[in-house]
């Protein structure tokens, strides 16, 4: 079995946000790999891996970083496969994060999420693999379909919610 | 000849920005189609337009929007395409747009480029799209050549700057 | 009893910071609704929402979101009824979320709030039924004296502090 | 003729800004007055607006100010009417006034429209007035399929744009 | 004994901060009156309060506020005495309650110190107080000597530090 | 004639803004005195300066700065007068001027007024020299009154809008 | 042995910060030295330090505070060294004390490093000792291939997930 | 004559700022070179570039970038030389290209300075190379004394200004 999806954080701090998106993949049953790899530690590493990623038939990079977080960045520059990036709270709030990933100049564009935004970063993976897919695009309007049911159990919560000018 | 590639736009004064998007489509020779839509003035269109841009035919969406800029993840709740986002600079250097576009909470993702960063938009849906057709890889690759013209170019000048002690 | 007013949350998680405007509504005796909505989870039931809110006798719609919080100006969209938004603090001290909410575009305005001011949001409401409401206008002023006795009792705390060079 | 809605600048330089809120008003035919009052220079005649608007027959107060914009709240903590705040963009692109504006402590809500939203803030007024007075409803919703129009307007010169690959 | 100094602060819960100056002055041995008032809640004690204590004996008010702080700039409105604003860290770790006390329109300064800045509040009331007092002058040379000690005993404990190249 | 008042500006370009606290001291007939000093620059002449001040007879001093802006902490550690603080907008809109003049560290205050805030730091200053000279006290309650000037001639220019509806 | 580096925190709050800057110095066998001193609280100390700093054989001079951070700049005014600033996250995430260390004004320049980044500022340090000397300058690149270890940990943690679908 | 600064810009519109190093470099008979490389349009080019400075003899690396401004960060991790950082002021006033610098990750500083700061990142490569250097030691401190002529100049300036009050 082959990954589609290649999970890379810049730190394994970043694993506890980045579970989130390890587990949609595995229960969409998507096969993805995870590894640590740091665009300022091991700068060869990460452009063996971006270079080389496509013909290992990755078809989605998800790239996670905190602070100066050039790692996204970086990949994407050495391939063409797209790649998301997910801004991790570490210092002032994420907005550091948020900001090196998404202000990339043009030419080279980062598909950012919200700042610790990994299950988010994993279905976008899913929409875009399900581009030309049938079988993904039915899991992807399956899944669509469950984000109501919180909503749902919500409602069941707060109608029993006990107020004597609640309707 | 139909649309892979819809771009919307929440006013037209966001056509000066969303231009080069156009044009990198066009230039790449990928058929698409351009409107405004508006999240918050044309509710009921928006929602035609995004429960049916998949049968459509539409592979990607492009959605620009200034101020609370609503657009792009409102289109994203109701289609399972993938939708990318970019924050138009109206107000406060366009930190609104940014905020309000990658911020989108877990479950609809929008993937976000940088404030006015049209042209990485249209170069991400081509990424995307790109997913399973080897023609698109192809063009994807070679344009990604192209960017180091710019480069080469900036060098020559550079080097026919007179200082004494250049080198 | 028909509800006058309908608090409308993003998420569960809101209702802790929602629950103080549920209880001033009770105190004051107005009849309310408390719902569970999200803007990109189950936007059609937001849509089947904002739309029947009027002739169902809803007055004032309240409406809670975080993260790039798009819940009050979709639902403003969709009605010509007043909406009032309160931006959650989840992520980056809230600032998304108050940007998110109050920098609409033109033609749609929501009354925005302070960062999870939920108790003002429900003040707010009473304030724009008291229109041709006399009744309601009489409490509402009742209410505002009753704002003096939290000072008159800090007071009494402060003349109590000893120290010797305090008059 | 007695004016229903009060519009307040702290300062002339605001008219450029707040004359959309006058001119919304007129074409609705809602009557209005218009004067500069100052929170920090005319303190007095503040408080004498504020403590006697209701009894004139105001129904609506909107306030504009910049920088520390104190005016909306101060108005606000001497009357029971609802105030509408417009922060003006004078420094830090207007992140100040939105502040001062928005983040009002419990008790005491100020309902804040985008930086520079005047014409938001004269629709709210609308809204609010609409509350019983069904004249003012069906205009408000006659208002609201005017905003489509610009839309479609725009759809109009983009069907005009010329590529060869748009469609 | 005549208070020549009150300490204003909008809500007890401020008092945890603002301890700092009341401890200062009573060291020094300035007379201080400190009470809770709220520029929103309670504007008629606020305006007795400001008219007032000039001919009272007050030389400088020193108000805290957080959120959307008006305190410091209604009283200054409403006074020819120095008054000197302490933001209090409420939300946005108090940069609302920075921008909203510094940033007052030209022709009421508030003299702003650091957010939650109690302590330098006083000192800077006793600055202002020593303009033409010698024996204030004299007090507070003295203070400034004892500034260094903090520093004086760092110097011990840091050279009690032991590492091999430490010299 | 000795200076009761030293301003002192980082750079000349900061006499624009700082031409109007020289204006109203002139105009308040305060002796004052005009200086460029660096802090960065002129480290020792700042000493000099700061050292000597309050025996040549000067009571306050108004130090002008941007980006960086540390020269009225500098002096402030230096004197025991009362140091009035002006960021001055050269960069990111002045916050970084508002946030090295305001956020002094405790024992140390600055005095902090708005961004480019000139006219109310020279105020401000006679506001401190009013302490126990009622001659100036005077100047001040008269300078206030004429606050309202602006707002009276505002208003005339405003009753001569012409709108159908405007009351 | 002479001490090659200084080490100076603006207060010992910042020693559980700046203590990885003297265990990395120690692990290199760079000999340094660690003190406080404070650009407010002890001027003339700060200033006998900086004048005196090279000819006592210091080559590279770190300093450390919070808030409006004057230290490094107020070092670097008063010598030729490199100065290296560590703003410390003492309020408002840290944003205060980056924004007064890295905005210096032209003329005068603080190395700046991230919020917190005491090992960087010692990492940096040791690049500047190593110009011209050989010694260091291996050491310094066997550092660097330390730092890829933590990944290949990292990696090794990671390949022991158990996912039913990671690969 | 082989260079001892190397000045590298993502772009050829940041030399307009960038001419400031430049000039500083020439005026002080210092031998350097000034190329244009991005780190995401040419990676390879700049790894080449990384990887050989330190044999090709350069000294010090000054890299100019802006918005996600990866390139100083992506050369220091590719290096052991210094490498100074210039954020350019692209886009939201420069603040996403100073975290972008500035947040560096533990491991790999960037001496940062203010942003569009050449001439201080000039100078900052100048007091790096004087390390053990006495020449440039004493050109640098002679270089530290012109910058007080500024401020004697800007004095003779401020002289002449005549006010009636002016000492």
């Amino acid at each position: 079995m082959k990954p589609r999806v290649s999970i890379i954080m810049g730190s394994t701090n970043d694993y506890s946000v980045m579970e989130q998106a390890a587990k949609f993949l595995n229960e969409m049953e998507i096969p993805f790999e995870i590894n640590a790899l740091s665009a300022h530690r091991t700068p060869k590493e990460v452009e063996a891996f971006a270079t080389n990623a496509q013909e290992r038939g990755i078809e989605v990079i998800i790239a996670a970083a905190g602070m100066a977080a050039h790692l996204p960045g970086v990949i994407a520059s050495m391939t063409s496969l797209p790649v998301i990036g997910v801004p991790i709270n570490v210092s002032v709030d994420g907005m550091d994060a948020l900001l090196a990933i998404a202000q990339m100049p043009p030419g080279i564009p980062v598909a950012t999420v919200a700042i610790n935004g990994a299950l988010n970063a994993a279905i976008l993976s899913l929409q875009i693999m399900a581009n030309g897919d049938k079988a993904l695009q039915v899991k992807m309007k399956a899944y669509k379909e469950t984000l109501k049911e919180k909503i749902v159990r919500a409602n069941i919560d707060l109608s029993q919610l006990s107020f004597e000018y609640k309707v």
